[in-house]
């Protein structure tokens, strides 16, 4: 791992989520991308800029993957360093809430997680993660809770996976003690790893969706993986659960694909 | 509205928060009460004592109705000054993600809200309203986000009623544009004061679950009713709606009874 890169991700993540805070008492240009429920707006597009100006400057050899598509150099290999952000995760959260949205960025090497960072903005808690040296909440290291099973735990999703019944995905709602539900991919992901929640499995997430997480998730020695315990491809869509690795067992069992 | 009351509250509730977040750090005894998702700890019992102690050193005659059953005095009747307190609401939040629980306090008048406070004990965030004055956030006035309709808003409640679809629930849920679970009324009732969501519908709650929110959602001009447009009854548990006017008008003609 580059520390330098660390250091320089916390900064720009700072900034960003400084000017996020700003924008709610602003007027934000807000469009719809596939329906009412799928938004982007200006600040989703300057915060990827914000990071694809940094990244080609510092770093012009790394790949980027960005929600909003602002890189304009394809990807096509995973191979060397390539950066997968969601600039607002949550946009629709960030925008009807003015609450509960991150920021996240993952950091990949030939395809293989070396670092994740997720950021909740209106908590003021930045989460950073090296694969090799643990998780930090505002550089402090972070303890889970200890989860023992699904039976004695809660779980985090999609309200509409479980409503739908997705992959089976009731049986883990059934089992659990509960089933909670934050609209954003990365307050979701943050409870998995404070071990507020035993799991959070979706049925479909994007790379920029899920790379901070899988980082993250790698660095506390948990479990990320498609529904079929498969290795996420960082260049393609898949369902995805995280978890520790007992828990991780303990659903695989339960999904259905 | 006697302002003397207003003021302890709020000195009482702060010195239960601290309390409760110091005993995050601490080993707490917890016992089931209906199953292994209904529980009560030590500070359950602590936090209502606290309470009912100071309730009947300095308001004798007043009534009180929690959670716990401290109070040995049955209440047998809406006349008078009565206490809806839940000491711990989200105690699954608790114990299990140390985070996202509340204290609520609400202050009837012969069965009528008169005042209602909720701490959001984490975020340090105490929201109290007096019927006659509005809402306010850490004694700050409190204006919610506009919300114009089901469809363009989101919306909190249970997981279990949406995925079992009691009272036709999931209606509701396909017609907003997202649907958020806390696990705590207190922090669902929160998001409707704030405009964050635009409904919080529970198949059933007790007099301890929505004093607080009623005497809060009043005074902010919002309608709390059962599921059949019926006032609630402070001795009863009943299904219940909290929302701005024009939106719980939307959501009554979907609600099945």
């Amino acid at each position: 791992m580059d520390y330098q890169l660390d250091f320089r991700i916390k900064l720009w993540m700072e900034e960003v989520a400084e000017r996020l805070r700003e924008s709610l008492n602003q007027k934000v240009e807000i469009q719809e991308k596939q329906g009412a429920a799928d938004l982007v707006t200006e600040m989703d597009r300057w915060a990827e800029t914000y990071f694809v100006e940094k990244i080609t400057t510092y770093y012009p050899d790394h790949q980027i993957i960005g929600e909003e598509g602002i890189s304009d150099t394809p990807v096509t290999s995973t191979k060397g360093i390539t950066w997968l952000i969601d600039p607002i995760d949550g946009t629709l959260n960030y925008v009807k809430e003015k609450n509960h949205f991150g920021i996240m960025v993952g950091i990949f090497e030939d395809g293989v997680p070396v670092a994740g960072y997720i950021y909740d903005v209106m908590n003021h808690d930045l989460y950073s993660g090296i694969v090799s040296e643990g998780v930090f909440l505002n550089n402090k290291p972070l303890t889970p809770i200890q989860v023992d099973s699904i039976s004695s735990s809660l779980v985090v999703g999609n309200v509409g996976n479980y409503v739908e019944n997705r992959y089976n995905l009731q049986a883990i709602h059934h089992l659990a003690l509960g089933t909670r539900s934050y609209g954003a991919a990365a307050l979701e992901i943050i409870a998995v790893l404070r071990g507020e929640v035993c799991l959070y499995a979706s049925s479909g997430l994007n790379p920029w969706d899920f790379g901070a997480g899988y980082a993250l998730c790698k660095a506390l020695g948990f479990e990320v993986t498609t529904f079929t315990n498969e290795p996420l491809n960082i260049m393609e869509k898949s369902p995805v659960i995280f978890a520790p690795k007992h828990i991780h067992a303990e659903a695989l069992k339960l999904l259905e694909v």
